[in-house]
């Protein structure tokens, strides 16, 4: 199973796609849409949506996991962090594929086998869990990170 | 011009076409769009993205008036109002229209010539300044709103 995992942000959005069989996890890409150059915030977010549904048609993925957020500084950055989460949604959903949430937590333990992992725990376990020859930008790990804890995840028997 | 307002939110969405010609201002279309019976929170946005590209194909208004949207309760209901209003900025500039955004204050000012007024002065108000037989009801009227406030402001001298 191909598995997009999104990491959402109003300025950077991480994004990895593995490809799960069994126990095995392989990697397929991983990157980060930066949408710093955007004339205003609209268009920030038609960013995060065109480049996630030109994954989502390039690679064909048939489920994506994205972070389940509860919590937020303010609610000025939860609005900015919901828009961008909300374009991204958007995108996976209306490129096909099925919509998955996983809550940080869970993330960390999927990867690290800690709920409490630090971010350079999680960058050096996906480096290791996905076989990569370097670490991915922490943005993209923690993308991959979220496709990861999906493929354990939907591999347990129901 | 052919102005499309959004109210977004995550349960109710509402949308207004008006066109405006110079001072006239005449009514082309309003409803909201319900997403209770979605059965997830993704494909709540969706059904917003969805429905918005719908109301977007048929009526081809040039720009989209969104409320800007600075505090709310709670950075949990910001994040789920976040994620709607993310799905409606997108919905319409993926369709090519152009985004503006005021603020609810500017809104009311418009409408009711006061930026304080109530949900009830600004349904009058709609009704009267569209020359409707019924009052909206009040996603519409504020949907409406938005699209009036754009007309009003579009059409001041630069």
């Amino acid at each position: 199973m191909r598995i997009l995992g999104i990491d959402p942000g109003s300025r950077i959005t991480g994004y990895g796609v593995i490809e799960s069989q069994g126990n095995e996890l392989g990697f397929v890409a991983c990157g980060t849409i930066r949408t710093a150059g955007e004339p205003d915030f609209g268009h920030r977010l038609l960013a995060i949506f065109s480049a996630l549904q030109d994954v989502a048609a390039q690679y064909a993925p048939e489920a994506a996991a994205v972070e389940e957020v509860f919590v937020a500084r303010s609610p000025r950055s939860a609005l900015k962090l919901g828009q961008a989460r909300g374009a991204a949604v958007v995108a996976a959903l209306s490129a096909g594929l099925s919509i998955f949430n996983y809550s940080p937590r869970l993330v960390k333990q999927s990867v690290a086998g800690y709920g409490q992992a630090d971010k350079g725990q999680v960058r050096y376990m996906v480096r290791v869990l996905l076989g990569l020859n370097a670490e991915p930008s922490s943005d993209a790990a923690d993308a991959l990170a979220l496709a990861i804890c999906h493929a354990h995840h939907s591999a347990l028997p129901l």
